[in-house]
């Protein structure tokens, strides 16, 4: 590293994430600083139906003001293990449990400004649990797609969550095709 | 929409985003909070070389502080032009300009909490020109992969970036398919 840390603050704490602001300095003596969203992580699933659909969630997402089409997504409780955030969030978004969950991946959403990581998980043989939405996730709908239908509405530009592209990027990859 | 925006403030304004904290109140009464980080958005470029091989970069994260290999990236400045913004990243960060630069598609990296879109870019035919890093960019470095190696990469969790997963995905299924 050709830096060094002069000064770390915490200049908000949220309810979904922190922000740390750090000035910095280079070696050559020359000052900067770095302001990253402190943030929990979480799970993302991809729910895949005994008819071999996937179960996508459509919600109101606040920054665009808008409707986004995504897979079922939450963010890590307290010190939450990523494989129970997934169960918990799949069953809450969309009324199911899975009797067999297998972790894909994880991506980094934002790793230019986010300390964000989000652990993908795939989830089969599904059976009826409760939705358990809070207040926000009102709206929430849940829509099932064969994939070659979600890769359809990716190419057109109809799904744009980055989450939702890399978990079905993985899902194809590492099951689909094996 | 079930809620009203009740007050709205900026808590902090940075070098690479705003802080907004709203708060609302539901149709029922009840209040919450929504906390959103204003991002001018940015764009990913897939640059590809007369062989067909893709160029990444690898660089230092300070969210993460490690190195991630990731496609050549940057934020939009002012009021620049999504396809402005890639050919100045291209430049700035591989030292190549591309003459025939595409469209392929844009991602929200995190919409649950950051405005932040990416527009995201093939670019052909590429002719050395210069390279521009910023003082935090001094160690980043230039590599090129055929496209079934970044696959690999990104199927072992070697490349863990969102918006170059998604960057790969849109270039396959549009470009390389074709």
């Amino acid at each position: 590293m050709n830096f060094k840390v002069k000064k770390s603050e915490i200049l908000f704490r949220g309810k979904v994430f922190n922000l740390k602001v750090d000035e910095i300095q280079y070696n050559s003596g020359n000052a900067s600083v770095r302001e990253v969203v402190v943030h929990p992580g979480g799970a993302v699933i991809v729910p895949i139906t005994d008819e071999g659909k996937i179960i996508m969630v459509k919600q109101f997402r606040y920054p665009f003001q808008k409707e986004l089409l995504e897979l079922p997504a939450g963010k890590l409780e307290d010190s939450e293990d990523p494989f129970d955030c997934a169960l918990r969030e799949l069953e809450e978004e969309t009324g199911y449990k899975s009797g067999d969950v297998e972790k894909l991946g994880k991506i980094y959403t934002a790793p230019g400004y986010s300390s964000e990581v989000l652990h993908i998980f795939s989830a089969k043989n599904l059976k009826p649990g409760n939705l358990n939405r809070e207040e926000g996730e009102d709206g929430m709908q849940v829509f099932e797609y064969p994939l070659n239908e979600i890769e359809r509405k990716i190419l057109s530009g109809e799904i744009v969550d980055g989450k939702s592209i890399c978990g079905i990027y993985l899902f194809k990859n590492k099951l689909f095709n094996n």
